[in-house]
């Protein structure tokens, strides 16, 4: 059976994965890039984008386990854009230009579906209007063979980690106190309980988690 | 001048850092003892409670700080012991037995003073309704050129770390989410900007972080 895996996703101390107020500008919101400044360092990031160059470190290697043998992503609406409410237009195709780094589909959870987006270099987004568990099976049966990936943000994630449905979670812990924003770990009391969890903590001062089943 | 010290300070992947529902029976509420089983196996605990035994590796290294170079501590009414509101009687002494592990002046802040307390081996409590910067000008000039510590709970390292008083702050982070209690980080953002942070993770899978001075 495929996995579900959770990779660098990065949270500060206090436990949020992205501040406050999402903008065009800043998709962040306050927290700017505070929480994936030890990400953007990578060479794996790097890589996703096109580019040479990155430092390949510990941080890199454990930040390169993200892509292979992923065959389709789950990522929140909020991940894919800062629009709120029903779509004004159809003119947004996420903040990754025209060959998104994805190259599977993609499915994007929202109460407000829109017709599929097909990108450059294998990325087609969806747009779906279902429970974790339903968007799961869709995603499942296009990524064959190979693993499902959530990409995030916080609530996405949140909501796959209570219904036990993540395999694998990669959790980067960034030493700030970011203060608002979006919490990952409400609402999983115990969540350790369910998973070996080991942790790392790299010269960058970043703490890397991996809960893995036992 | 004399440092101001928060030592050993345990904290959740959610940032608690006490339970809810603290009782005589569960001095850290519903977090039983999973925020301090990282401390409770080092020598330095053992030798605090006056017992032989104990591990000596890395957590013990960090944890064995604590105490030396120490004049006083400060800390908060629910650390000492688990009543609220008024004192029914004065029968309770904290936690520790007629010998506490503090051998210092210790000053307890509450809006309910009460008679100070000697007990053995040096520990004094004295009860204080007080802001934090007039107990720590108390604390200083019981501790003379020596450090004064912040020995918790959450809501008092808190105000402590609020009004920019504390010049070293050694956190543990313990991988579980606890869900509900006491959070350390409330009202704290941007906090790391104002320290040299350090990071490193013991095999254990405690993560040390310290708050130094720049
Ligand atoms: N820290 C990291 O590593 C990391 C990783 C990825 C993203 N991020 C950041 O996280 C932020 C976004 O996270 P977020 O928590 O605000 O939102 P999100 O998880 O990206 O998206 C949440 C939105 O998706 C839709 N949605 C989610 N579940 C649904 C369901 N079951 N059925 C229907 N619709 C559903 C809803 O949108 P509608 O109701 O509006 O349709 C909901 O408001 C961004 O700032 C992003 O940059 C951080
Ligand atoms: N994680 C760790 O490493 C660690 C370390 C130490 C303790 N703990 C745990 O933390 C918990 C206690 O923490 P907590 O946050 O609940 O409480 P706390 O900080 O120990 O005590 C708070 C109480 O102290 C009094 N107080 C605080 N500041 C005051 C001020 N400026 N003036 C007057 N009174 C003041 C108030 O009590 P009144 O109004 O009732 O007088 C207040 O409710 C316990 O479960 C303990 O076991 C954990």
């Amino acid at each position: 059976m495929s996995r579900v895996r959770v990779h660098n996703f990065s949270v500060s101390l206090d436990g949020f994965a992205a501040g406050e107020g999402q903008t065009l500008e800043a998709p962040f919101g306050h927290a700017g890039t505070r929480l994936v400044e030890w990400f953007f360092r990578t060479r794996a990031f790097h890589e996703m984008q096109g580019r040479a160059g990155g430092d390949g470190g510990v941080d890199d290697a454990l930040a390169s386990a993200w892509g292979a043998g992923i065959g389709a992503e789950i990522m929140g609406r909020n991940k894919f854009g800062p629009q709120r409410g029903p779509w004004t237009d159809e003119e947004w195709k996420g903040w990754w230009g025209e060959n998104p780094p994805f190259h599977t589909p993609v499915f994007v959870l929202t109460h407000h579906p829109r017709p599929s987006l097909e990108m450059e270099g294998g990325t087609v987004f969806h747009f779906v209007d279902a429970s974790p568990q339903e968007v799961l099976k869709q995603a499942r049966e296009a990524a064959g063979d190979l693993d499902v990936r959530i990409g995030g943000g916080p609530t996405t994630v949140r909501q796959f980690l209570a219904e036990d449905l993540v395999d694998h979670l990669h959790v980067a812990v960034v030493p700030i106190v970011l203060g608002r924003g979006e919490r990952l770990w409400d609402g999983l009391e115990g969540l350790e309980q369910r998973f070996r969890v080991e942790s790392v903590t790299t010269p960058g001062g970043t703490t890397h988690l991996t809960f893995t089943r036992p």
